[in-house]
């Protein structure tokens, strides 16, 4: 996807601008290095924090590579910002120096349509939403030179508008919150949305695909009182499903242990993003059921709506979530203990957690980078 | 399909039901008939009715001739009854004699399941409903012989258990009531359960397909206070679209037309029983949207699954719809006026109606047999 690469210099820093210190991909195909970037100037809704622990998303590497194509370099990587408020602009009403704050997948949407004032800016009718890096400056929301991309978690600092900024819980442990604003609320909000955070909704709820999203889901779904079924091509992924809480287990491939669960799921979130085909899960679900898909599988679903129509059941997709919702999965997850397994690692260590994440599989490992440390050692940027 | 038609002929009258004259189809292939039939006496739970009209549908054609396969003769049709009580079991509390009573699509089911439980018999998940006609009995609720099958509404009286016995209202015209228990019903339980019939909800709904069911669906939304989109291949329909109350019609085939609507409904009703792909209505539904399936197309759907994640979007599918909503669908029609045009005939013509069903193209049109009239006719059977 070399040919579809946008190369986007970084211009000087200018008044309204800082410089600080990222870890980006200089040119597509380069390794990462220590780079200087340019971050807007606190203005009157802004926030700026001083970054703690950024998680690493497995879509950080799609775009990195360019694998979906259009990726513009030099690209920050990083949508799982966790930090301490530094510096809040003289309107800013939500947080305050000193808090705990965070910046999930979006730091920007138009605010004044339907969906961006019922909370699901992630929806955002008035254009789209503008992703915390690998985007373009769109609404007016974000400070500094307008003609540059964003960058992402990957450094230093940010500067967000408050209203994209998440309050994380004092007394949560930092290095966990990140994962929970993309994977944690990829599985909460459609938990949401689909009637299983109302109290005693009393629900059996499938998991699909028993990785970084799928154990979450197992979690929160337990943690929420509902029967957890957990379902995977591999029967030798039952022991991770039930160590992380699921009630049962099906093999997908196997239809014996399908037919033991057949009718029996009100909601199934499919977090699968490898070919697969959704008809396959429709008989697990109890008539009025919904199975939600999570995964950016291109292929089309090949589906008869026979089964829709004679048990009234649903196909439906879900995208991570919004800014109150995101506060609210992180309050919950706070609240039960449950928190992503993550492990820590330096700046220099990127390139090696890439390799990891696009080579082997290690099941629900979220690897994090410890900010503060990476800015102690010498892989930093000179002056 | 005439090797899959299966032959049953009729036992002689039990001590426990009683002779009736109906029309029916005696043999695979054979023209309609005037018949005796056996029908159940009145149990304690059962509610006897004259019949007045039944309405005659699509599905009774695919029925009588087999396009399903496994079709049993002797056939009696008509799953769109309207009758007044003459006789009720000691225990019956619903109705009483003199009542006006219709039928719909199903007369039984297990009762104690979870959507039988939560007012979606059509769903019974205790073993499946039991259909009107063409159908054996199954959960004891149907007296008389229990090895023979059920004879629908083309006919001079029948015995149901009150529970499948749908109240009509006092003052309503019967010719009208029969098509609202299956063409009304089917759209209204969508647009109920989807959310359209809450007081306030203002939503925009497309109908695509404007035939029987797509014009009650028009008169429907509007009533409800919606702004109503009728979509169809056909350019020509804008006409009848409009004067059954649309706001804006949509012609499927032009992309002009698509876009001038997309983004815009909240819930799309889809009558379309002819092979297609629901994908190509995907861009017209908002964010949150849903679109219904309603026609049986065995063809399966080519489906991405981008459109449903970007826009927390659902394909969804419904059937007819249960007891309760019925009465309450037969109540909005009847205090709104709306109701589906009729076309009165008599026995002796259903051979003709169904030719005009599955040949010519009458949109919108439901033929009704006037049973009084037809049994005053020649066209009954002879002692």
């Amino acid at each position: 996807m070399a040919d579809s690469a946008i190369q986007m210099d970084i211009p000087a820093c200018g008044d309204n601008e800082y410089r600080e210190i990222a870890w980006g991909i200089p040119k597509f195909g380069e390794k990462f290095q220590p780079i200087w970037i340019n971050r807007p100037k606190v203005g009157d809704n802004d926030v700026k924090f001083a970054m703690k622990y950024c998680g690493i998303c497995h879509s950080d590497c799609h775009l990195g590579l360019n694998h979906l194509g259009g990726s513009m370099y030099p690209m920050v990587p990083g949508h799982e910002l966790v930090g301490v408020v530094t510096e809040v602009g003289s309107k800013v009403t939500k947080v305050k120096v000193g808090d705990n704050v965070g910046v999930g997948c979006i730091i920007d949407s138009c605010l004044n349509c339907g969906t961006c004032k019922g909370g699901d800016e992630q929806y955002c009718e008035g254009g789209g939403s503008t992703h915390t890096y690998n985007s373009m400056k769109t609404y007016g929301h974000i400070g500094g030179n307008q003609e540059t991309q964003n960058f992402g978690g990957y450094s230093a600092s940010n500067v967000v508008h408050e209203h994209f900024v998440i309050k994380v819980p004092n007394d949560m442990p930092l290095q966990h919150a990140g994962p929970i604003m993309c994977a944690g609320i990829t599985m909460y909000d459609p938990l949401r949305h689909w009637g299983a955070t109302k109290p005693g909704s009393n629900m059996c709820i499938g998991i699909i695909g028993i990785g970084g999203l799928g154990t979450m889901g197992i979690k929160m779904s337990k943690a929420l009182g509902h029967r957890v079924v957990a379902i995977s091509t591999s029967a030798n992924k039952e022991g991770l499903a039930k160590q992380k809480g699921a009630d049962a287990f099906v093999v997908s491939s196997d239809n014996a242990s399908m037919a033991a669960e057949a009718g029996k799921m009100d909601l199934i979130i499919n977090t699968v993003s490898a070919e697969h085909q959704v008809a396959h899960y429709l008989s697990l679900l109890k008539t009025n059921g919904t199975i939600v898909q999570l995964g950016l599988v291109p292929q089309p679903h090949s589906i008869s709506q026979l089964p829709l129509i004679f048990g009234r059941k649903s196909v439906a997709g879900s995208l991570i979530g919004g800014i109150a919702p995101t506060e609210e999965c992180l309050e919950f997850c706070h609240k039960h203990g449950i928190f992503p397994d993550v492990q820590e690692i330096e700046a220099k260590e990127i390139d090696w957690a890439w390799d990891q994440l696009t080579t082997v599989n290690k099941d629900g490992i979220r690897y994090v980078i410890d900010i503060e440390k990476s800015l102690k050692s010498d892989f930093v940027p000179s002056q």
